[in-house]
């Protein structure tokens, strides 16, 4: 049995007390850059711990690299904890292990965890939905495989100013999809929030507008930590006025 | 200080480690409907426990009911944790009692949680994303104040083929909804999950189509368990060939 486990956004505590339990009880963690630290610690003294991010020090483990391993410590009978970070079904290529581990007939449990979208939110102090102004939130990511915009964006979708968009793996192309935003018809001056190092000691939470926060990423490139933006009517703490409901 | 504390989706070995040391440390737990059963088995013996749900007995516990109740526990120097299902920040109503601390000047953290729409993938064995095929992941509400379809849906994105979209409080107005998705060009035989009791003792997972899925509906009416519908081009296990990527 392969546990593949999500690690929260990066504050142990974040934890879910199941996944506590199964990195207690691991014979071998193989975790992602972002599915390292302190999480780390619950790991017990007989665990070996395997990193297979791309920073590991390694020349880059491939996807597939990462199912080998898997599969030849879960075949030698040892009890194995995939840690991905935030929700391992979010942005986490968590497909490509599930087929791995169901083509070799290896039973599997996914033990679903918090997102750093729902930690940014909170840390931010604001809810990810809105009773009358923000009644759909979506995740998208900003890179493709390639790293750049991906080319098959719905942008009806994404310039909808009624929704908590989220965005991953966005720093770099924030300039360019908040250009196609605009020019979709999102209000320049939508609020926007970049959530950097969630639940992790850098963290960082910086307030702003769409127009704002590209020309900003523009200036200075995207921080070398992980990081989240956020737009829509977001209802950032001593708000804008965008920030409040427009209908009572 | 009041916590806003997010209890998962009702396994409780889904809580977080702070959301388990919160309720461990509380003077009193103000819980909805949905947060209670096992998880409040984590509050300590000096807990007072205060159903504040619709369902709760009493007649109807009104928003601002569980706001003044939250004020009043909290103006008597106690422990609070407010506990709400799933993730606090998503459906939850979370922005009112947010408004209420703040306009009487009482500090609150939030404590983000693993949401039951991450909880309904994990338990089918799926993520929510994909990493061709589904780029995006939104979460929707299947019911406004007044209990219907809201007026407002964008239609380009919900009949989005590709995506996963999760519909929360959606069972009564699915076949509505489906009928306005394929009005707007989803195939009919996308496929679909209704995930009843995630979590719960009763979980129940029943995979099929949108169509189907909305005829089940139209015909037994809901069920009386909380669920969700999630659609889309889900990886459903043992898949039946739009459950794979169509393009390498
Ligand atoms: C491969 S995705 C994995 C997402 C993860 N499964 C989740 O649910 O949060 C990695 C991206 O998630 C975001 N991310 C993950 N952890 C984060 C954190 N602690 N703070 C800010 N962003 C984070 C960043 O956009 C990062 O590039
Ligand atoms: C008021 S919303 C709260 C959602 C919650 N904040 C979350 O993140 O899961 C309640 C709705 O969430 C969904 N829900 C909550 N818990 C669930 C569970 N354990 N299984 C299935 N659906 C659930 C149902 O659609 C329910 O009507």
């Amino acid at each position: 049995m392969v546990w593949l486990v999500s690690a929260g956004p990066g504050d142990p505590e974040l934890l879910t007390l199941k996944a506590a339990r199964l990195l207690a009880q691991a014979d071998v963690v193989l975790f992602d850059d972002l599915a390292s630290g302190p999480v780390l610690d619950h790991a017990g003294p007989q665990a070996q711990l395997i990193a297979v991010g791309k920073r590991a020090g390694r020349p880059s483990a491939k996807q597939d690299a990462v199912n080998a391993l898997i599969l030849s410590h879960a075949r030698a009978g040892q009890q194995v904890v995939r840690l991905k970070s935030g929700d391992s079904g979010i942005f986490g290529r968590l497909e490509e292990e599930i087929q791995a581990l169901t083509r070799a007939g290896i039973p599997f449990q996914i033990v679903p965890g918090v997102t750093s979208a729902s930690a940014a939110a909170a840390a931010m102090g604001m809810p990810l939905t809105r009773r009358l102004t923000a009644r759909r939130v979506q995740f998208v990511t900003g890179a493709d495989v390639t790293g750049g915009l991906p080319g098959d964006i719905n942008w009806a979708a994404l310039a909808d100013p009624a929704v908590t968009t989220v965005v991953f793996m966005g720093q770099r192309s924030f300039p360019a999809l908040a250009r196609g935003l605009i020019a979709h018809g999102l209000p320049p001056d939508t609020p926007a929030l970049l959530a950097e190092a969630v639940g992790h000691p850098g963290q960082r939470m910086l307030p702003g507008t769409v127009a704002g926060l590209a020309a900003m990423l523009e200036r200075d490139g995207p921080a070398s930590v992980p990081g989240l933006i956020l737009y829509g009517p977001l209802a950032l703490p001593g708000g804008n006025g965008s920030g409040t409901p427009a209908t009572p």
